[in-house]
């Protein structure tokens, strides 16, 4: 009963747009949030819909999937976390986002959504591409810490920056997430000069 | 009544011994296959005991946390799936290996293990331990590629062998499981250019 008078009055949010639009962010916040808490095993549609108030058929008719709930519900987020710095040289605001990569990968709620992130992919090969999406746009941001070099005429310009980037993270999340060995400070250094290896300075 | 029967059934089984062994054998061999198959999201308790053909009270009993289980099924995991190659020259020794690896990790059921492999560690952290021990011994076994270059006398030795390995793998890992980017025979011979450049020719 409740479940249908509650499938009603979504239907009328749906009609009215903002309503709708909220309700979809409110069930988001609350994926990400169960993520954040728990992880991706113990995220459910029903935790999700108490968490956010609203019925699980609510939830159930938008995402019939949970990998999919969870994929968009990690697209969604506004990273801010990790620094993006542009100020030069180059070598030191690499090495400032590498250091805040390590400790953000530290969290173990981040860590959480990683793993959600991977484990979404893995049950549901359709969201690798949305997956590749997340990840192409959080690299290509992060190569802005390149780019600003070529402006600034510190280093000469860089095919790909993006990959340089990637190369610094790589055994960074690598350690985090998979092979779960400690990241030391030298650990951080040692992948922060392979990337600027890949970097022409000219003169 | 059933569960009861098989229980004491398995108590006789324990009681022997190479019983015990054989039914901890099937377990863990039936976990892994059906980790291969679905992934860790689509594995239990019950799905393991059925392919065993053993009792669900014996699955539980010796595996209170499904985490553990699928952990104790990927460890036992003897991997001769990666070629260690050590005839030399190291950098084809390396190409040969990180190809390897690559074409490994295009394969979705491999892929279904190593996500099982992050979720059981993300779910529970006790087995991070584990997963590094499992890592640090697999990175090692790659690591001869290295040292046997130095026995050779082709390569100056080298401080950490491993992290060489570690270095040249990282990218892949990050590709196929974290970014899902594609990885091409281009970006494999970049990884392994990065890892050549830590050895030093002597001469």
């Amino acid at each position: 009963m409740s479940e249908g008078s509650e499938v009603t009055l979504d239907s009328v949010k749906e009609r009215t747009g903002g309503r709708s639009a909220r309700v979809r962010q409110s069930v988001l916040d609350a994926a990400r949030a169960e993520l954040l808490e728990g992880g991706y095993g113990s995220m459910s549609h029903a935790s999700v819909a108490r968490r956010a108030g609203v019925d699980r058929a609510t939830v159930y008719r938008r995402w019939p999937s949970k990998a999919r709930l969870a994929m968009d519900s990690l697209v969604g987020l506004a990273d801010n976390s990790v620094a993006f710095p542009d100020r030069g040289p180059v070598e030191s605001d690499l090495r400032e986002m590498a250091t805040s990569v390590a400790k953000l990968l530290e969290t173990p709620s981040i860590s959480h959504l990683f793993q959600a992130l991977i484990a979404a992919q893995a049950e549901d090969p359709s969201l690798r591409e949305v997956g590749a999406g997340f990840w192409k746009e959080r690299l290509e941001i992060g190569a802005h810490i390149v780019t600003a070099a070529v402006d600034r005429g510190e280093i000469d310009p860089v095919e790909d920056p993006a990959h340089v980037l990637e190369v610094m993270i790589s055994p960074l999340y690598f350690r985090a997430l998979i092979s779960c060995q400690e990241i030391d400070q030298a650990f951080i250094d040692d992948s922060v000069d392979r990337a600027v290896a890949m970097l022409a300075f000219p003169g």
